[in-house]
């Protein structure tokens, strides 16, 4: 299981400023501080106030990569300031977080992927919106999967979100999102890996860190690879640990918990 | 989500010394606990130290009667406690805990079944010890769902147990268990029902509460109907309660773990 540290954004209103200020600290604090907790990518995002992405995103790249070697996850959807990025990141190995199924954008990202070594957070949603059933989401993971060939791309290459949303206004959704990624895993050889963006599933609720590590275990169950979330905190990397060693894809020790955080 | 409070077990150092002595108040103490806590069955055994389960266990069954109207999992292989504890239960749904995959088992216990309209925890376990293999417990749920035809009982009369071991002993168990799940969800319609003894997959390691939950929201998430379990465990209960959300299973509202205790 792969955890994408979340907390490098600037929705948080720490990075927001640091990044307005090119301020390198707070950024550098949480990229300790998530390793620390348990992240293996770190998920750097300039959040909705930059004045220039092109600018920022790769400030932030270098910001992050200058105390830690965790891969990043590159989040934005402006494909130019990705490609600033990606320049700025300077090796293979980041996460390009991430494009709809839409064949422009396909088009757009696909290739910068191969030719950086990226991979590529897809996400199950189209031109008409996130399709309800999983036959639907799944039939949009296909296409991205075609796709990927086309560019020279490995299905690994792909990180496919189901999406989810929050289960205090689309509560079916959850299953289907579920039921999606045991299929994504049955898709090809290799399979495509899958990720969701966890924290989704509880906004707005007053139960989130409970709502958010049982839907990360009941993914995890449907074969989840990888979440998006907060590495800090300690009871959902427990959980997600503690899924590792009943799966089997962990060997149990009475440490397992440490262990899987400082791997 | 069915949960059947393990807690009225001889193996408790108190629940052991009220059988010896037909003392009523702890067991009493304990059912109305566990209704608390958010149990829909109470468990009773006498545990090992019993000399007379025919007597006991039939006291037992009357003792708590006396202050819950819960039904009981009545739990033994002593069979002829078993036929004394349901003559006193009295009235139809208790719940026989357990039998073996043996026929001698079978046409002993599925006719009691029958006569006293009870269902049955139905062991994926054979002569020849636990499978390891999802497919070869599945074969041992299809045997018990065969006779259950045979002797005038639905699938749905069944709680099929596929055994679940400690993580630290046989960790390669508990996938194969929840594929069994799954499976036998998928065997007949109506479905048998499912049902786990949680606390095992934890058995001597320093981690049983987060363990126990995270199996628990595993095996929902494969298709698990019921689960024996510590039902004062609010943890366990708060996890439970959100998987059934996410699930779809209970609607979604604010104090949905409450509602789901007070059901």
């Amino acid at each position: 299981m792969i955890l994408i540290g979340e907390r490098i954004n600037g929705m948080f209103k720490d990075i927001g400023k640091a990044v307005r200020e090119h301020d390198p600290k707070p950024l550098q604090e949480w990229a300790v501080k998530q390793k620390e907790g348990g992240a293996h990518y770190l998920d750097v995002n300039t959040g909705p106030n930059s004045e220039d992405q092109t600018v920022d995103l790769p400030w932030m790249v270098k910001t992050v990569m200058e105390v830690s070697d965790l891969p990043l996850a590159i989040d934005t959807t402006d494909y130019d300031a990705m490609e600033a990025a990606l320049i700025a990141y300077g090796k293979p190995g980041a996460l390009i977080n991430s494009i709809g199924c839409e064949q422009e954008k396909i088009d757009r990202v696909f290739p910068m992927a191969a030719k950086y070594q990226a991979d590529v957070v897809c996400l199950c949603i189209s031109k008409s919106g996130i399709p309800k059933s999983a036959e639907e989401r799944v039939a949009l993971a296909m296409e991205f999967v075609a796709n990927a060939e086309v560019y020279g791309l490995q299905p690994d290459n792909l990180f496919i979100d189901p999406i989810i949303l929050p289960v205090n206004v689309a509560q079916e959704h959850a299953v289907e999102a579920l039921e999606t990624i045991r299929q994504i895993k049955l898709l090809s050889n290799p399979a495509p890996l899958t990720t969701i963006g966890l924290s989704n599933v509880s906004q707005k609720t007053p139960h989130r860190p409970l709502l958010n590590r049982t839907f990360a275990v009941m993914a995890m169950t449907a074969g989840l690879d990888s979440a998006i979330l907060d590495a800090n905190d300690d009871m959902m990397v427990d959980a997600i640990a503690s899924a590792r060693v009943i799966l089997n894809k962990d060997i149990y020790c009475d440490s397992y918990a440490k262990v899987f955080r400082q791997r």
